[in-house]
Formats: C-alpha cells, structure tokens, sequence
C-alpha cells in the first residue's frame, strides 16, 4: 500500500533549479536577490538562470560565490503580464521563460521557478512538458496557512483551468495528496472535496460524482477522503488537502488573501490611532511579527504546476527576494524528494483513471 | 432615470417586524435578549414573535415595556438545523418558522427575520411568499466588511441556489443595486462581476454573457457596471456589489470567514505567547477593540433574501443578542426604505428580464 512513497528514492546531491529571471513584477534584481539567499543556505542548490546576459552578469556583480552557483542562459525576450497565453505560446521561443522551461524538458534541471504571467507560463507548461500519461486537465496548487500543525493546507486547481468534470477532480485529489506527502511531508494526506454544504443532498452533480470516485480511489491512493468539506476548511484542520475547480479555487484564494490583507490593513490603522495605540504598538511589535511571520506569504511563496512531465513553481509576481528565496526552496524540496517521478508513478496506477485516458485514446500522449 | 427611488416613499411611523423565535444555536433567550435592545433603541419597532407562548411569556417576564411591543404567536413546532428542506416544506406547517413567514405573507409584518436552518427558510420563503414576477432565482444577498467609505460591500448570491445562468446573473445585479441603494444608502452603486481574471477572454461562457446584459441594464438600472472583478475585490473598494452564482459566492463567504477567523486567532496566541507579550497586549486594548467593532460579523449579521413577495432576514444561527438586534435593525431600516415595493418595481422594469419572463410563461407567476 505504501509501496509507491518508496518508488523514487531521495535525490542526493547538487539539484538544478531552472529559473526564469524576467517577468516578475520587481525584475530581475529581485530574482537574483532571492537566488543569493538561497544558495547561501544550501549547498546543494545550482541555478540555471534565463534572461538576458549582460543584465544578469551585472546583478550577479563581483559575488564570485554567487556567479559559481549560477549558470546564465542568455535569452532576449520578456513575457510580459498582459500578453495573452494564445500568442506566447506561438511567438515566445525567444523568452526566458521558454528558455527556463526547455531545461526542465532537455533534463538539465528537475524544477522550473518563475515569477512571470501565470497564463503564459500554463500554457507554455503544456505546450513544451506535455501532460502526463493519463491527465487530463493540470492543476495549480498551492499552501494555505492553515490551523494545522504543519502550519498549512494544500489546495488545488486555483486557475489552471475553470472547469473540471469528476474524473479531473479525482486527478487532483491524487495529485494534491501526493505534493502534500513530499512537500508538506504528511504520510497520509487527509483530502476533502469543496462543495457548499456537508449534506449529501447538497452541490453540483459532478461533485457527487467526485465524491464516490476519490471514495474509492482512498486506499489504494494512500490518503484519507474525509467527504465535502466547505470554504471554511480551507485554512481550517479537518483536512490537509482541498479539491476544487479551478475557477472555485480561484475565487477562495484571492478572497482569502483580500480578506487577510484588509485585516492586516485595519489593524496598522487601529494602532496608529492614538499616541496611546502607537505606543502599544511599538510594545506589540514582537508579538505582531511572530504572527506576520506564520502567515507571510512570501514564506509559501510558489503555486505548483501538477500533471505535467516536469514540476514548474509559479511564483507571485510581486514577489520579493525573500518570495523568490522561498519559491527556489519549495522547488529544491520537490526535486529533492523525487516528486515528480512519483507523481507520475501514482496517476499512472490509477484503475480508474488509466480506464479513462486508454478509453479516450489518449493514455500514452 | 432615477425615478424609481422615489416610487415608494419612505414608510412613517410603526414599523412591523415578524421574528422567528426558534431555531437558533442560542435558542429563544438569545432572540428575546435582541429584540429588547432593538426596540429599546427604537420606539418605531414592533415585534411579532412566533414560538411556544409559554415559553417565550416566561423569557419577556415582568419587563412591561417589553411584553408592550411585542405580540406572541403561538406555534409549536421547531425547524432544527438537521431538518431537510424538503421535509420541512411539507411537514412544517405547525413551526415557528412557518408561522412567522405567514405573518410576511399576509401583510401584518413587512419583513420576517429567522435565525434557523438557512436552507429550510429558503424553502420555505419560496413555497409561501413566491417568487417576484420576473424572477427566475432568489439570491441571499450578505454585506462584507470592506474597504469602501461606507465599510461594506453587498454579495450575491451566497447560496440559495448553486446554479446560475446569465438573466439570473443579470436579476442579482439589479437586486443587488436595489439592496445597496437602500439597505447601505447608496445612490448609484457600482456593480461588478466576480470572474477569475479580468481579461475579456477569461471566464466561462455564462458570465460573458451576462457581462453585456449588465452593461445593457446598467443605464436604466441606475447603477455603474465595473464590469469582472476578482475574488480579492469582494473586500475591496473597486464595487459596491458582488455579483456571483451561489455555489461560489457560499465558497467565497466561508472562505472570507475561515480566514477572518484564522487570523483573528493566531493574533490572540501571539499576544499570550511571553509576559511582555500579555502586557503589550493589555495595552492595546483599545486599538484591538476598535478593529473587533470594525469587522465584527455580528454587526452585518443577517443575509437577505431577495427576488421574493416580501424581504426576509436570515441572522447567523449562532448569533447572540448582538446578532438579532443587528438582524432586526436592519428589517427595520428595510422596512422603512420601502424596499421590497422598490425591487419589485426595479425588476419589473427590465426590459430584458420581463421579455424573458413572458417567453417562458411566467410572468405573473
């Protein structure tokens, strides 16, 4: 039953990381910034860097210790946030982002980090990497903070695509166990589908579907399915991964964090009220920083591209040196665990699943 | 073009509010405890109370000016959260909840505030006000702590169906601009419509289309369409209203709340973690307060139901005292406004939507 937790065995020693310089929202500074963070911590991380060469050099400056870590691939053009997937896909062969993809697919590198147009960086994900024998649709996924005592929950599509019929739902609840047992180290993932009321009378007829495939597929799978869980469980305990829509696990996201950053923002403004309120606050700032630091977002900085042929770690956009330090390192825990090949072992030896995709003629693609 | 706010002219004098006593976490003693601070406040309330007289005679008690603005109904039967809707609706003609609607139905109250089961109340409120001419779905309409001046924003739906096509789309927008004109005082809300990017080409096929219905109706409808919003702007300040399809706009709601929630309590255990820690917080006190009050959801407690013959208030099932005075003051001030005559007014003067009604037969419904 656990027998595929040990399939791929630990990968020891140096791992490339293929990282994308351009597109971010703060450019290439940040991103050479968050990189010299991490690979003073860890002596194993080497990065292939893309983007243009001359600018990068530049940012890398005199640091020998850094520019022995990385390894520039020269590369000219940007995607930008508002260009459209449809013509990056067709016209962006020359881009650093194209580029930093081509090494996770040539093999040079195990994970793939940008900070560049999620929409872009999806489709060119599936352009170049290809799904995955027996996926239908990938998915993002990402960590929550969350009242669990690892501190987050796992939640997934947030917007790789806006629809998803039960058998992809099923695909993700696979999926999103597998990320939590080898990014969030939970042996046995707990796995909830989202819907909008616990009742089984409640939601949409895909979801009671859903409901009965990840029922089944649980054992085998090496998780737990706890049944439908609601918006509430998202940063909540009873489950450790949620599965929803794309375009569902959307909205929660940035409703969670729009919720979050007004709260952070009413709470400045209640401390700079009065003289009194502003000296509280300067006795409060330890207190205030413990609990930025537990739900920074910078610290799970990286949506995680699933059901590809190669893990991509999109980044926010706005991210900073310390968002892109923690968006390499969630890149070097995955390919360190051998992630990816599991993934793949685990879609692969769904029953279900392989049905669909050889009935669909598209099991080998 | 802004004729239709002055339709109605606002109601003077006695106001009357028909109250469910039954069905909440807190049972009747919370209910009471909320309608004293209503009417205690405002001598233009009078309340119908529905549940076992016995029991809600002992709860008033001696309190002569309370026992004067408030009339008991009697009725016997309890709706309890764990009650299926559709047994309810046929079986529930001896409850609290029944009762108090038929006082809504029959003209001696305005507006019905309950405390129960969400789902049964819907029910319910379908079977015995019917829905408004023109109406294809009723939506719960809820106010967000948001970044607006006014420190709220409206959402629809939240759940009382989790299926919408684009007219329903288009009747939340109009409903949703009557609540905001009239529930939160302002003249000419901006509508928007919550999609996962604001790219034309994103999204599902039922909000394109109900982006160019909103944009259509929104000159006569007397409101500003923004057009797609996010889920990070349900909090913010681009819209006054947030239209959705229920089955996302219930995910959002707990999403918000779960978060609200995991924040409000992760601050509570940073400021008990050291002694100075506790101090600090002692300190600030004042500041911490002030924040609660802010964004404390027993202050907008009380979802709407709209699109119906007559307005009903749906208050948190654990709400306390605060919680229904918070529910009944604002029945009062719909009350007052006049507001259900002005959206039915509002929705029978969509071209679109009444064109739409006809079609399918029913119009007069």
């Amino acid at each position: 039953m656990t027998g595929l937790n040990t399939d791929s065995a630990p990968v020891t020693g140096r791992i490339v990381i293929s990282v994308d310089a351009m597109g971010g929202d703060r450019g290439p500074a940040a991103v050479v910034a968050g990189i010299a963070e991490s690979v003073k911590k860890n002596p194993d991380i080497h990065i292939l860097l893309h983007g243009p060469r001359a600018e990068l050099e530049k940012l890398i400056g005199r640091r020998q210790w850094l520019a022995d870590r990385i390894e520039i691939r020269d590369a000219h053009g940007v995607v930008t946030m508002d260009d459209k997937p449809s013509q990056v896909v067709r016209h962006g062969k020359d881009t650093s982002m194209w580029s930093a993809l081509e090494s996770v697919r040539s093999g040079e590198a195990t994970v793939c980090v940008s900070c560049g147009n999620t929409g872009a960086l999806m489709a060119m994900s599936m352009l170049r990497l290809r799904k995955l024998p027996g996926v239908n649709r990938p998915a993002i996924a990402i960590l929550w903070p969350s009242r669990n005592a690892h501190g987050f929950n796992v939640m997934l599509d947030v917007g790789a695509d806006i629809r998803a019929d039960e058998r992809d739902l099923l695909q993700y609840a696979l999926m999103g166990a597998s990320y939590a047992r080898n990014g969030l180290h939970i042996e046995r993932p707990r796995v909830g589908l989202l819907n909008v009321g616990t009742e089984e009378h409640k939601g949409r007829a895909e979801l009671k579907a859903a409901d009965e495939l990840i029922e089944q597929a649980a054992p085998e799978g090496n998780f737990d399915f706890v049944g439908f869980v609601e918006g509430g469980d998202i940063p909540g305990d009873r489950c450790d991964v949620i599965v929803t829509d794309g375009f569902t696990g959307n909205v929660a996201l940035k409703t969670g964090e729009g919720t979050a950053s007004l709260i952070g923002d009413l709470l400045k403004e209640a401390f700079t009220y009065s003289p009194l309120s502003r000296i509280s606050a300067l006795l409060s700032l330890t207190s205030m920083r413990r609990l930025q630091k537990r739900i920074d977002p910078r610290r799970v900085n990286g949506g995680v591209f699933l059901g590809l042929n190669g893990t991509v770690v999109k980044s926010h956009g706005s991210a900073d040196a310390t968002g892109v330090s923690a968006a390499v390192k969630l890149a070097f825990q995955l390919a360190r665990s051998g992630f990816g090949d599991k993934l793949a072992a685990r879609v692969a030896s769904s029953p279900s699943l392989t049905q669909d995709a050889e009935r669909q003629g598209s099991g080998t693609e």
